[in-house]
Parts: structure tokens; C-alpha cells; sequence
């Protein structure tokens, strides 16, 4: 009797944590990982301070479909601009975006994308780039599910992130878009400080203008965190190896590899979007978000793959459950 | 009776945190402003979240005197090199350096200190890097004091970093020597991990030797995070304005005016070098570490400035006391 009740708490006590995770391998992955490096006097364990976790945002920790946020929040500022600037009206790619026509204003490929991010991200100081990202945020609502672009997350992955602090880790997002774009949501959302996210980012420029200092956004790249990227801005930005890494595509397979090859446990794990009724399907044929060359190396590995189908009860916070 | 008693208490709350500090106007400026911020229901309280301190290193944390240390860590490592490198003994500034010879070695200036930098921090791995490093600081003295160079800290500084975390502050450092070089040690002498560490940097090339993945230092700059850049670093990394900045020299002039520039209570301190007996005097004409600008602007908007003479009961962790 007291041995069941004991196996019923006990039970319970595992599979509370992460609630929309169904009980298969991959959620056991995870319980193991942190279950041996969190074991005072095992043999795995791992002093707080080294439990570093890295998550990749974009179709990690929410959607990237029908196109990266980030590129939708550009596009909607082209529109909001466009009263200021009569010269779109006869320049692609805006012309055609200003028009409604994404078709057009996007054959350009990635020179019209650069284009538009460029028109749209820089020449602003970083404050008033804040305020048009939050403002954006604000109002702005997806495409395919109308909802605000925060509620487009994934709920495991929240209830993940909570996990691992609460069992010690500092998590960080190494993401290949804007760090100014994700650094004003995310401690709201995912409880990630703006000091724990590394992202890609142009040069600054510090001015005072009068007696007021600002920092300027140049229109110049500095750092891209993507593939290659990505193990060296964990370096930059963070400075010491990961021992878990999450990511959804091959411009996280080098996070992977480098959180991998560090000694003691690792956790490596990716998410597959295997799910289009309530979510998307995409992978190696992606032009958004292609899984391949990591989803190879991870079946190799014998790193773990999450089914966004088969391993979460739920994907949105805003689904009924 | 109890009131005195309850008097001495408080006296003894108060001046417990920081018993390197004489109780003079710089040690009522930081008690009175960590008291206000931290003050719950008060109109100035800041949530612990943007408690954010940043600090210089060298001059401010630790000496800087004969020469910055990185720079006499690249000399050492130039004459430990050298057996490896024939060609130096014909070359400056190499060639003094091995003999001994500083004078003639830093008679080129900023390009010979360039040339010792580049040949000794540059086209090996990250991890190499750090080996070195530690190496280093395990066996090197200090010149003049012949103390290991982790042990020429300003114990009060020290002091000072403990009593802000303890009131629920993040502490980083911001400084214009290099990140690689300072991240190996900070957490052990100062208590500050690696992710809260900015620091100036070169590039870095991700590669896969065989199976294992390396980051290779690269010879061409990536940040220099000093004057201007302290707040553009500031920005990169930590991406939240701080509310108390701390330096000792003209390139903390733009951190502190960035600091200064937020809303609310702020705190801006320098470290004035006025102890030529226990430590080194210097400010308007010194090579390393001018403290010109920085001192006229601190006077001018009561920005606090530490007198190490006055100040500091001591400046050493290993002085008698």
C-alpha cells in the first residue's frame, strides 16, 4: 500500500514538469539528462555555474512559417513607412510589397529580403528601434492563425526552459535573427533575460547628440549567428561550452556539434515539424527552416529528435487541451 | 540604553559590507544608492532584473601598472615562443624582447605592442588559448610586487562586487582587454562567470578537425571595446542599460555617460590612482590609464571619485591589516 502510493508520488513527481510533453523517448531524454547531471555525488554531476543550455528561437521556440517573423515584422514597416518614402513607390522590391504583392516583391530572393531589412532596421538609434519592435508586437497579428506573434510559441518549450532553471541552468537563446528584434520579449515570454540572448546584429555607433548619448544602428552587418555562427557566438557572447542545445534545422547542426563535443553528458536534441494539422510539416525540402544535413547527423548520433506529432500533447498555448 | 544599542547595530549593519572602505563620502555613495534602489514600495526601487553593474578591469578591478598585464603576458610568451621561432632573433620588436631589452621593444609604439599582441594571441584554438592563459597566470609575478598578478586585485573593489550581488545586482565586466584572456580567471578571483565578461575580441573560425570541432583565433579584430565601444559592448552583450558603472580612466568615459543617461537613480563612479605608496599615482599625463576628460566630467556632473589614499583602508588582498 505504501510502496504504491510511494510509486504513485514519485510518478507524478516526473511527469509534472513538463505537462504537454507526451511520455515518450524524447521527454525521457530529457528527464535522464538532467536527472544524472543534477545528482549531487553521481558521477555526471554538473556544478551549477557549467549548466549552460542554448536554444535556437525561430521553429525552436516558436513558428517560423509562412516566413520567418523577423521578415514579417520588416515587411509591415515597409508598409508603415511607405507614406515617408514616395520613392518606394517606383523601387522593387517595396513597390510590390507596398501593393500587397509578396510574390513579386520577394523574386528577388535574397537580395530584395536584404533590401528590405536594410530600409527598415538601421538608422535609428536602439531605443527607437525598441519601441517600433514593441509597438509591432502590439498590434500585429500571424498571417494563418491571427493571433499575436508571442502566442505563436511552443508551449513544451516554454514548460522546458522553465524546467532546466528550475533545476539549475542558465538558459540562452543563440538565435540566427536580430538580437534587437528578440531581445524586448523575451524575458516576457520565455524568461530570458536580454543578457542571455546572442543573435545576429549590425555594427552601432555612439553619438552624443547634445548632451544625450545614443547608439546609432549602421547599416553594416557585424555578426551573423548562423551554422558557423552559432559555436562562435556561444563563444563570444557566452564563453564557455553548452551542455544541452536545442535547434530545429542545419543552421543549428555546428551548435549541436560543438555542445556535443565537450566531455561529460550532453544533450543535444532537435525539433522536427512533423505535424501540419497543427502545426507545419516541413524538413529537407524547406526552403525555410531545411532540415538535412542535422536531421543525418542526428539519426548518426543517436541525438534526440522530437515529433512535433508524437511527443507534444499540445503545441500552442493557445490550443484547448 | 537600547536605543544606544540599536544605534551601534545599525553603525555596524552599515559598515559590515565593505570593511576595505574607510567611511568616507565614496562608501556613503554606494550605501545610500544600493539602500534607495533596493528600497521595496520606495520611488526608486529597480526590480533585481535591471539591477545591472558594470565595471572596468584594468585600473579599476586590478593594477594596470608597469603596463597593462595582457601585455606582459604577450611579452613572457614571446621568450617562451622564441625557441620556436628563429626568425624573431633578427626581427623587431622581438628581437630586444628576448634580450630583455623593453625599451628598445616598445620604442615602436603601438605597432611593436600590435606585433607582440598578434604573434602570441592569434591562429591557435580557443582552447589552446585558455591553457595558456591559466599557465601563465600559474607561474608569473608581478615585477615590482612579485605577487601572482590574480592577487593585484583592489580588495575593496572586490568587496564591492560581493556586496552588490548580495543586494540582488548583476555584475559584469566591460573592458578593453581581451575577453579570451580575462574569462579563464574572473569567476575564481572576482566571482564573475565567463557570460558576464565583455571584453575586446578578434574573429573566430568555427572548423571540424577530423571529428572534433574547433573555434581557431583568427588575426584580424572583431571588437574593441574601449571609449565608444563600452557602450556599444554594452549594448552587444548585455543589451540592458546599467544603473551603476564603475571605471578609472578616460575609456570609461563613454560607459559612464551611457550610464548616466538612463532614467532614475544612477550611480558613476571612477578610481582615482593617488597612492603612490601603496600603489601607484597617476591621472592626467599617464600612458596607461589617463584620467583626464573623465575626471573633468565627473567633477562637473558630482559623479563619485574614489581616492585610493583616502578611500581604500586597503588596496591589496595580501597587505597587512
Amino acid at each position: 500500500m505504501w510502496v504504491l502510493v510511494f510509486l504513485a508520488v514519485n510518478v507524478f513527481a516526473q511527469s509534472a514538469p513538463l505537462p504537454s510533453w507526451n511520455d515518450t523517448a524524447a521527454k525521457k531524454a530529457i528527464m535522464a539528462f538532467v536527472g544524472r547531471i543534477t545528482k549531487e555525488g553521481g558521477p555526471d554531476f554538473v556544478p551549477p555555474a557549467e549548466r549552460i543550455a542554448v536554444f535556437d528561437n525561430d521553429g525552436t521556440l516558436w513558428a517560423e512559417q509562412p516566413l520567418y517573423f523577423q521578415v514579417l515584422f520588416a515587411m509591415d514597416r515597409v508598409r508603415a513607412l511607405a507614406p515617408q518614402h514616395p520613392e518606394w513607390r517606383d523601387k522593387e522590391p517595396f513597390a510590390s510589397l507596398i501593393k500587397g504583392d509578396m510574390t513579386t516583391a520577394l523574386a528577388g530572393g535574397e537580395h530584395a529580403l536584404l533590401d528590405i531589412v536594410a530600409a527598415t532596421h538601421f538608422g535609428m538609434t536602439t531605443e527607437e528601434f525598441e519601441r517600433v519592435v514593441k509597438e509591432w508586437l502590439a498590434t500585429a497579428k500571424h498571417p494563418k492563425t491571427g493571433r499575436p506573434y508571442t502566442e505563436m510559441i511552443y508551449q513544451p518549450m516554454v514548460e522546458l526552459l522553465a524546467f532546466l532553471r528550475a533545476n539549475g541552468f542558465k538558459t540562452f537563446i543563440v538565435s540566427g535573427g536580430g538580437v534587437e528584434f528578440m531581445r524586448p520579449w523575451t524575458e516576457r515570454i520565455y524568461g530570458i533575460p536580454p543578457e542571455q540572448v546572442v543573435g545576429s546584429s549590425g555594427k552601432l555607433k555612439f553619438e552624443m547628440r547634445g548632451d544625450k548619448p545614443v547608439l546609432v544602428k549602421l547599416p553594416e552587418v557585424d555578426f551573423v549567428d548562423d551554422k558557423e555562427g552559432k559555436p562562435a557566438g556561444i563563444q563570444k557572447f557566452i564563453g564557455r561550452r553548452p551542455i544541452a542545445a536545442f535547434g530545429n534545422s542545419d543552421g543549428d547542426l555546428q551548435m549541436l556539434q560543438w555542445t556535443a563535443a565537450g566531455s561529460g553528458p550532453r544533450l543535444m536534441m532537435l525539433v522536427h515539424h512533423d505535424d501540419a494539422k497543427r502545426e507545419w510539416a516541413y524538413d529537407r525540402q524547406s526552403k525555410i527552416g531545411r532540415l538535412d544535413r542535422a536531421l543525418d547527423e542526428a539519426n548518426a548520433r543517436g541525438w534526440a529528435v522530437v515529433s512535433m506529432k508524437g511527443d507534444w500533447r499540445r503545441v500552442f498555448p493557445f490550443e484547448g487541451h
